[in-house]
């Protein structure tokens, strides 16, 4: 059962749009989609043209209970369709690789691996602004994904990060191996102290999800494996100060580097 | 207007103590408070007893408007007084001297200048934890206080951490430098980037508030200002992540040292 607009109607997250009309503006004007949800029973007529468009668009596509989509949307008429977009566009891999590359001769990329925070998210994101890396790499799937709440923590930086869109983890790794660049990733377990391993050169870094860290099979994909020493009792740090731990190390191997020259 | 119990009542926020009865048998078990509110007009008789230990605790004592207590009892009995506890005790800043010097030859602290945010704290109770930070040193005015929002953040860490209240912080700045230790103050117009400068040795590293920094007055009595560099479009870091970006590479060095000898 739709409802009219009632006459006290919480607002909608603001980058949450409902509804056939609001849904395919948004798709029509390039605004990124994130995830699609489509109603049971009604993947069809111009839901139907609305879920091409959003696979274009490089959503995830997901059909659900029509009682979910009643749920989010609150009370506004969603004709069994709604998206949750992104503050900003994507940048395609490798149009982000391209960039990098005419940046610098050793572009410094990070890899997010089932990151799910919006507000790690964020900061990580400010971080990496500061730090001048040259892009930012999330999963589509199981991992947080560019939103209004992630903008605000990362204090704008999203307007800046170029952030890409991947689909497997561990093939996008194989992927930039061949493009010839070193993959760390950040492990508990990691044979090497992160400041003893060379942050230097063309490196993915590859941080982990909260609770799990990175996924066995993207460990096992990584050229090596650093850990940050942990000498009390609490047995991690959080994964945006993590992270940021590991990138400033970067640029001050960077920094010495080219004062070497 | 005091009321009794209504039947729906708000609970109290966990480190809320209201009431003669409660907030003096909270002073006599030794628990430390924060902070003391007093009713204008209600100091007398047992309140006056009340103030008297909050004081030897350590405690701020505020006179406020009725109404302010009342807003925040939610209901419940305050009798015109009201204690914010802490949930865990601070460390007298002689014996984490003590303690510190104990432990190590060259002791790391850390000095907080009007910190705010609560989550903010825990985050770098919880960094501090990890990196073996010998204590922490938060004013009794003006800088969030240990609290629940804390504990909670710190992720246990607020357990573990020596934390100290101290009072004027230029004057405890002074006492550090005489008892020997070198006070580096981070700053966005320090002279040094933070991986120049030593970051070993008998330490104060002091980080200040997340929008002004540290104040100008304590900014004058470091022995040296270290920057972070920011080569991206937003110019400022999280207070948490730039601490932990200084406390591990005071980490870093120090390993270095050690593996020297």
């Amino acid at each position: 059962m739709e409802k009219r607009k009632p006459t006290e109607q919480a607002k909608l997250p603001e980058d949450v749009v409902v509804g056939r009309n609001a849904v395919t503006e948004a798709l029509k004007s390039g605004r990124a989609v994130n995830r699609l949800l489509v109603a049971e029973g009604d993947v069809q007529g111009s839901i139907r043209e609305i879920v091409r468009m959003a696979k274009e668009n490089g959503a995830i596509v997901e059909t659900v209970a029509r009682s979910k989509i009643e749920a989010i949307a609150r009370g506004y008429r969603h004709q069994g369709v709604l998206a949750y977009t992104s503050p900003v566009d994507y940048t395609p891999l490798d149009e982000l690789l391209a960039m990098a590359r005419a940046k610098s001769d050793a572009p410094f990329l990070l890899l997010l691996d089932e990151l799910e925070d919006p507000h790690n998210l964020g900061a990580i994101l400010r971080t990496a602004d500061a730090v001048g890396v040259d892009g930012v790499l999330i999963p589509r799937r199981r991992s947080c994904p560019l939103s209004a709440t992630v903008a605000k923590t990362s204090a704008g930086a999203v307007e800046y990060v170029p952030v890409a869109r991947i689909g497997n983890v561990a093939q996008t790794i194989e992927e930039l191996k061949r493009e010839g660049f070193w993959v760390i990733g950040a492990d508990m377990d990691g044979t090497a102290d992160y400041y003893d391993a060379d942050l230097t050169g063309s490196t993915v870094l590859v941080v982990g999800s909260e609770g799990r860290g990175i996924s066995r099979l993207v460990r096992e994909n990584c050229d090596v494996l650093v850990k940050i020493p942990m000498l009390g009792k609490i047995n991690s740090l959080n994964v945006s100060v993590a992270g940021a731990v590991l990138m400033y190390e970067s640029l001050r191997q960077r920094r010495k580097k080219e004062g070497e020259k």
